[in-house]
């Protein structure tokens, strides 16, 4: 009834403790074997009979016994006399019980109605499959604590095995906590969020190997949540808590358990995954995790997977882990270990990678995710170059087959991905949006196969007046993707008629900005320079945002009033939308990329009918047909 | 309606051929999202709403507009009014809508009710999720062809959508065909084999997302096979018939194929697996694979899996490889690509590998193999010490742990492997049954970590007269595990009784030998020799069984009169037995090997009540107590 830690603990030595700390036992079942595959046998299995459980022909020929065979030569073939000396036998037949050799059917000639000749003594058991060949009686079929495989079935059924003694499943309880949770399948209201976090859980657990009970959202108040543990320690295996396991105000769980069990450990040194609270009630496990996502489904599998593992007493096999140079720098902070995910990719032989945003609510970040980097407690972080080793959560493979690309934010390009998917399966398309010129740069680096970039159309181009614009790319390969309208938008079109940009930023609204190097910022700065305004008395000049949904969906929620961007973006939002320009969208490629296996696919996806359609469907964009790139 | 090829092709070039003559249309379904976890995406899924919804506060704190924080400093500390100036609120909670900044609790001091003071000011959105933080409305979730995974479906749910349109799953037809077969529950009759191959082909189809339409055994007769093939085609995406399909006088499959629709391939250039046939009925696959159960399944995994992978458009990660050295020579053949079971161990830094049984009847092998060597069309074989590079079929961490064992058969050390699994999980004992000798051989030479040698106790060793059969065992560790009985075995005690050893040998019956090298087989030479007896004239004398369970079923089914062997197999056969004397069986092992962390465990697990119990219980078996090893 006391709480063991006051400094948080790294994740192994918290996960030593609680195992230290709890009971962990699984019971014995006995099940057919037909419902046996992924079960862990609790016994080691005995096969109960012989296969084949007779002395059985192994070709197609004549059983005969090999005494009477002897003297046959070729020169002086002997007959053997059907029903007398042989019998005729498939591959898989008994023996007759008086015959101890086959002769094949292709060193037999037949030389009348039940007669034939032999030139070739037969030896005694030749083709013949002994009994327990295959299977002996009473050989172990299979060792305790071993996870019963596709093939483990046939070697059981084959050993006249029809039941098997397997650890029965842990049950283990999910109690979402939140008075803002709502069931998944409703529809939000303004400070309701559905419950995801445990729907998740419950597959991982499934996939474990566990029976995973929901137990419905508990609200946040400490008697509920007393009686919700109660009930669920009592009837499952393992309890596990979302979320209440921080330190704010509404954050009970530790003080909950702590009455009704021993706390063992609340906090461990993870970023993300910190508050965790490790508790022991009536001697069963009880995990409190966090409620961010990503922390979230990084703790379930640093105390929850290992649990299950224990239980069974069979480890599941680690990630795969690589090499890889980091192409940008990773902090790392004192006092705690840090997960970052990341994004890989392989240029030529290296793999690459780059941090994803270490935001705990990100759960996209964990979907995207190619690989995870680990800090460890003391190390401060690492320069760009420095090669660091990564545990995989995507196969080598598909990186392997991934297509990076570096570019301008756009909200067609991505269903490229789908596309090439289909064309070439296994082949696949990241992207990282950032700049077009920074896209041109990561590719003339080798960060990235392929980069997207957006310029003004010739005709806007003058108008701009941005010839320096346009990038650096001599010796690439390139391919018009379509051509996008971009300009203002805002929730009402009374904002936005007869309005020029330099009106709108002495209006006094707040402006969402794109970020420097973008076409459409430049078209801005191009006006304030004209009509003499100062940027710095622009309210929101400076706050940007490069993802053009999240442009519009700022203005959408009236955390900004007008914004720069696509036309599909706004029209997906409902906002209004005044047209400035358009952009003519292009993909750049070294040419030895363009004429590489993934590169053809590439451009077969891109020439084809289904991207053509996605094109059409958006609002805004139109397809770029003269040009097919060169 | 005509055979397209004569000459067997690789399995590479078959699968090409199959996949490009048939038709293979996954259809689409929506399902709800939490029965979607590892289904396969038929489309891009995109955000139906953004999460947050709305701007949230990523902090516990006051909500303010950072405008009214201006001019606050530690020395002129701003005063604020809640309601007026500020609302409290915690981490996830929507933002007032007149609000834009959190300042964190740790930096508000309380200084009356209602009333705080704040050091510094607040900037616009400090410590506000925004709208769509972590999934935007419109962003694209997950593409097409992508397998979901647990937390994919968090980001679903998170981005609203409550429906996913997946691909249908395939329906498989397994048809089993042969008239000695019976259901698996059934008790065999001489003559009758149990079906297994069915049962196995349904669990991988299930692990590799298809679903097994088992259809039950159809017997060997043309029209039985058409019909069921017939309504397969009719009800299923996929065919698969077993077995029928090699060129015996009951194999049907191609003939009635041929007349259903086109036999694209009767045969591959494989070893095992040779006899397959590859089909197309009205456009959609059929496949009939061999018989042998590691025939079968090999080729199920060569045709079906890729078929099945083709259906979803996404490949599963290729199996891991690794470069082992082998420890005997392994022979190929021309003419076929040969597949080989292999066992791998690894021995300090380096991992050694030896072909199991090539046998295709041989399940066990498949079940025991750690990996598979491919040996191409054109190679002849490799010789011992080459290095080859295997694929794995149990995981390397796996295979990092496990003890090799090499020595003398036995019927109870194989239950070790259990007994250690359970005191370590991971750990795991894999035993290669050779001779005593043999194997102290392969430890010394550093292909095994532990060796087993049983040996007359010192009461029968000087009757045996066998000095030299005291292996080199200087510089290692030993530990004596238990004492066996062994002797002579026979299906009636009549043969036996009262009769020696030379009685045996003369009365004509026909023996099982053991192996050169075991003490039984010098036993018995030395009272040949001390009788004069020529051992050319003892029938069977050169026939030998190491195993002596395969001994005892030999003389159980009556393809031998009488053997040498333990007491604990002739019992476990039901067979008569006469005691000749017991040996001592010793684990050998180097100090080092004791001492590292795998050799304690082990040591541990032999000391076990678990182990004692299991010797106890095995007739014939008696402790060894005095001497705990040295």
């Amino acid at each position: 009834m006391h709480k063991k830690h006051v400094d948080p603990v790294p994740v192994a030595q918290a996960l030593e403790q609680l195992l230290h700390h709890v009971h962990i036992q699984p019971r014995r079942e006995k099940i057919p074997v037909d419902q046996a595959r992924e079960r862990v046998t609790a016994e080691p299995v005995q096969a109960l009979i012989s296969m084949p459980a007779y002395p059985a022909a192994a070709m197609d020929g004549i059983a005969v016994k090999a005494d009477v065979t002897a003297g046959a030569t070729p020169n002086h073939p002997l007959r053997l006399y059907k029903g007398k000396d042989f019998e005729y036998i498939n591959t898989g037949d008994p023996m007759p019980l008086d015959k101890d050799s086959v002769i094949m059917i292709e060193h037999v000639r037949t030389v009348g109605e039940g007669v034939v000749e032999i030139q070739h003594p037969a030896s005694t058991w030749k083709h013949v499959r002994q009994a327990g060949e295959d299977i002996v009686k009473g050989e172990l079929i299979l060792p305790a604590h071993h996870q019963i495989r596709p093939v483990d079935l046939g070697a059981l059924i084959a050993g006249g095995v029809q039941e098997v003694t397997v650890w029965t499943k842990p049950k283990v309880a999910v109690i979402p906590t939140g008075s803002e949770l709502i069931s998944p399948d409703g529809i939000p209201e303004r400070g309701e969020i559905p419950e995801f976090n445990g729907r998740v859980f419950a597959a991982y657990l499934e996939e474990w190997g566990a029976i995973p009970d929901y137990r419905g959202i508990v609200p946040d108040d400490p008697a509920s949540l007393r009686e919700a543990v109660e009930s669920a320690v009592e009837e499952c295996d393992l309890v596990i808590l979302n979320a209440g396991s921080s330190m704010g105000s509404r954050d009970f769980t530790p003080k909950v358990l702590n009455r009704m069990g021993e706390v063992l450990l609340h906090g461990v040194a993870a970023r993300p995954g910190k508050p965790v609270v490790l508790a022991s009630v009536s001697g069963k496990p009880v995990v409190g995790l966090p409620g961010y996502p990503v922390s979230a489904y990084l703790s379930l599998e640093w105390f929850i997977h290992p649990i299950i593992q224990h239980w069974y007493g069979v480890y599941s096999r680690p990630r795969e882990r690589i090499v890889t140079r980091l192409t940008s720098p990773v902090q790392g902070k004192p006092g705690a270990e840090d997960f970052v995910r990341m994004r890989i990719g392989r240029i030529g032989k290296e793999y690459l990678s780059s941090p994803l945003t270490r935001r705990a609510g990100v759960t996209m970040s964990m979907v995207r995710a190619d690989g995870l980097l680990t800090i460890p407690l003391e190390e401060e972080g690492y320069q760009a170059g420095k090669r660091v080793e990564l545990e995989l959560v995507r196969s080598r493979q598909e990186i392997d087959s991934t297509i990076l690309f570096s570019g301008s934010d756009d909200v067609v390009l991505p269903r490229l991905d789908s596309i090439l998917r289909g064309y070439k399966p296994g082949l696949s398309l990241s992207c990282d949006w950032t700049q077009g010129k920074d896209g041109i740069q990561a590719l003339l680096e080798g960060r990235c196969h392929i980069a997207g970039v957006s310029l003004p159309d010739s005709g806007s181009w003058s108008r701009i007046g941005l010839d320096s614009f346009q990038p650096d790319t001599h010796d690439l390969y390139h391919v018009p993707l379509f051509k996008r309208t971009v300009g203002w938008m805002a929730r009402s079109p009374r904002l936005l008629s007869g309005k020029r940009g330099s009106d709108l930023c002495q209006s006094g609204l707040r402006l969402l900005n794109r970020p420097s190097g973008c076409s459409l910022r430049a078209y801005l700065d191009g006006e304030l320079q004209e009509k003499e305004i100062d940027p710095y008395l622009v309210k929101g000049y400076h706050w940007t945002e490069s993802s053009h949904l999240r442009g519009a969906s700022a203005v959408a929620e009236g955390t900004a009033d007008v914004a720069l961007g696509l036309k599909a973006a706004a029209s997906l939002f409902g906002l209004a939308f005044m047209p400035l320009f358009d952009e003519i969208y292009c993909l750049y490629m070294p040419f030895s990329f363009a004429d590489s296996e993934p590169g053809k696919h590439l451009l077969e996806a891109i020439r084809s009918d289904s991207f053509r359609a996605e094109v059409d469907r958006c609002p805004g964009y139109t397809r770029e047909a003269p040009n097919q790139g060169g």
